[in-house]
């Protein structure tokens, strides 16, 4: 990797950290609504950082909820327009006592910097401000028009984001969404994720008597709603761990073995997976890897399970209620609400008449896949090369991102994940940090992409 | 049936009630360890009680765990002694919001008594100590020896009455136990169990990765200790819903089909079963009636399952680990311990190599019959006869008491099991409840046992 920075980032990294500080130490924790007055204060510090940077209209905008960050700089109406989308949010500390400093008195250790929200999203969304500031003393015109939409409410699930994108369509106009909250495999492995699962999240619930029994005086002659549930849930996968849904693999686009093959270029270790996990053996389904199980296949996991007698000791009771929550991880083509039809039709066909069903679909998203052939992503790619020295890797990761998909509905937008983070970087647990290196780097590579995606013919 | 009573309990039936309620009012909850102070007190106030019907020498004995009230009333060595076993401990009450009054806040209403213990075992005990009371105040002498042994950890599992009876061999020495801790079939057709279910209680965990894991990040290529479990429960019933732990039916002595055509004679509908249960169909062993499933076959229910999150809405994680607990009602002449190992064995070889299992070993019980051509058992019949004017039907139950099985290796003694509930009490379920005319009507039945096996020449 190139540990090498631009002139202007050198001269300037020091005030960059001690920036980000100021904008660490504010608590602007969205789900706890006695920070709202901080979630506010954060809002109004962005607001004039990214005017300091040289944005114009910039204005903290009201929704439902936590308010709204806009600014801009449109400087050429014909070059490309890029919108950035990041979030001012942070998640509670919680728990308090495993943090080795406090998590809104940020600290530099070791090249890391150590707080609420260093990584995600304060540190990764400040690096875009920082980037429009260098482009701006670059003595040079911007390579592109830039918009700024920067978020408080993506940590309790981007609850009015749907709606100021719906009220906001042409203000929001852009060639492309620039979003830097994900990560890259490593430091030496720069990647570009460019695909994420959706998600179908389903509740189930099994009566059998209707009432606790005695398992003694009607155990053998009443349906156990505990035993009838894990029948059902066990008759979910087949013996090579497939999902038995009919119907569930209809829509999902298996990947060419080249692609298969690409994929598997990526530096990853079963070995340290399971060893880090403390697991003897994977599992999974037949005929794909760990890599690929847990990225390009859908999957059914039971998240949560409860019945009958849960307490200290024992009690010989055959419960009238067992539950569950079950949620299946989607890929491209698979629609969540589809799959959540599909999954409902088929678990009450597998009740036995001795017990009653419900299946109710609690939320879904659907999976998102950046093409790898678009201009925006080959902007991407060029940036790392020229910034970090490497090509990244594209990879396809397992969790999602419902805003991705939002706004390619809304906004009929795509979006590059230019994030710069590290597994390691624990976010969303205590000790939270992010990499100087990433950090810089990011500002670095962020400017580089503007600079790329300005110069390239547009498609 | 009688429904009459005899002069002494209609003098004083209101304050039988008004003191039964005060011994529902305390949460004498074993299982929990925080009711423990509430369990102590519960057995002072039975000591006290003994000693107001009569009984001498009452004491409140120590034993590894919840204390052991003890009394007796010994008038003529030459008359046979009766050893009355009960308990003063209860259930949990959980789950709480279904009870239509608390718990521990006794009602009357329609005829019935409702709290937690009105008829297990607290109800059923206090007729003995209410018996003992109205012979006292007979004006004839004792007509048996009555010794009392009242234990306040039959709901989870007895654990120190082995040493207690080992400790105590001379002290409880007897010509026959008298428990009522079962039920009748209904109070149109009276019953004597004469035959009870053992039980292996086990207790399982799964433990997958070595932490709580984010499902889309990891979701497909780990062990889901949740669905591995339900597989593995899954599978411990074949399509027949026999039990598919080897060696398991190897000891169960199957009944003659006259046997099996007698036992059919008993009045049973099954319709009203499942009407009375609000299920749609029987459930159970194949080639077997609802009857004798939950009687003479042996069974297998999970009591309790628990893992991931179980809270409000939804969290998508993969948790580290599952647990079950898993009892197994067992029939003549199977061994709870060999029951218990062979189960732990399978269980355990069921594991894919993805996760590991835990395995314990909770408590058990001998299964056991009663002759019915033994003096005791005529005492108790004929007393039916006396006070219901109807024979009794000898019934085998489906559930446990342990004891009786430990009473005959330590004591050498049959016991009687002269209960007087009805299926319908929702022991052990919220709303449990007891009849008063079973209370008052069982009052009479006990004192006319007594009487009756006083007056029968002794085997």
């Amino acid at each position: 990797m190139t540990t090498t920075y631009p002139a202007y980032i050198e001269q300037n990294k020091d005030r960059f950290i001690a920036e980000l500080f100021d904008l660490l130490r504010i608590p602007s924790i969205s789900a706890d609504s006695k920070y709202a007055p901080d979630v506010r204060r954060t809002a109004e510090w962005v607001a004039q950082s990214l005017r300091l940077a040289g944005a114009d209209n910039v204005e903290v905008m009201p929704t439902g909820g936590h308010p709204m960050v806009y600014g801009e700089k449109i400087t050429d109406l014909s070059k490309p327009t890029v919108l950035v989308y990041g979030h001012y949010d942070v998640q509670p500390p919680d728990p308090i006592d495993l943090w080795h400093s406090p998590p809104f008195e940020p600290v530099l250790k070791d090249g890391k910097i150590y707080a609420r929200g260093a990584c995600d999203d304060k540190g990764q969304m400040f690096m875009h401000i920082k980037a429009l500031e260098m482009l701006m003393h670059s003595g040079e015109p911007l390579p592109v028009n830039l918009k700024f939409m920067i978020e408080g409410e993506e940590e309790v699930g981007s609850e009015n984001l749907g709606r100021f994108l719906e009220e906001n369509r042409a203000k929001l106009r852009a060639d492309v969404i620039l979003v830097s909250d994900t990560g890259i495999l490593s430091n030496e492995h720069p990647s570009i994720c460019v695909g994420l699962r959706g998600l179908a999240y389903m509740f189930v619930d099994v009566t059998g008597p209707n009432r606790d029994l005695h398992s003694g005086m009607y155990g053998g002659a009443v349906a156990n709603p505990i035993n009838v549930l894990c029948d059902m849930i066990s008759s979910l996968h087949d013996e090579k761990r497939r999902v038995t849904v009919p119907g569930f693999y209809d829509r999902v686009v298996e990947l060419t073995n080249a692609e298969r093959a690409a994929m598997g270029q990526a530096p990853f270790s079963e070995a340290e997976f399971l060893q880090e996990l403390d697991m003897a053996a994977p599992m999974g389904e037949e005929g794909y890897t760990t890599l690929e199980r847990k990225s390009i296949r859908p999957t059914l996991d039971v998240n949560g399970i409860w019945g009958g007698y849960t307490g200290e000791g024992a009690k010989t009771v055959i419960a009238s209620e067992a539950h569950a929550k079950i949620s299946m991880r989607l890929v491209p083509d698979q629609d969540p609400e589809e799959i959540a039809q599909l999954f409902q039709k088929h678990f009450e066909s597998l009740a036995p008449a001795s017990v009653k069903v419900k299946v109710t679909a609690h939320h879904g998203g659907w999976p998102a896949v950046t093409p790898t052939d678009s201009v925006a992503y080959q902007a991407a790619a060029k940036a790392f090369e020229q910034a970090w020295g490497k090509t990244p890797i594209p990879m396809r990761e397992g969790g999602s991102i419902p805003i991705v998909a939002l706004f390619e509905k809304v906004l009929g937008l795509k979006t590059v994940l230019l994030g710069f983070g590290l597994d390691s970087d624990a976010i969303h647990s205590p000790n939270e940090h992010y990499g100087v290196f990433n950090f810089l780097k990011g500002i670095e590579t962020i400017a580089a992409f503007h600079k790329n995606f300005g110069a390239m013919p547009q498609a």
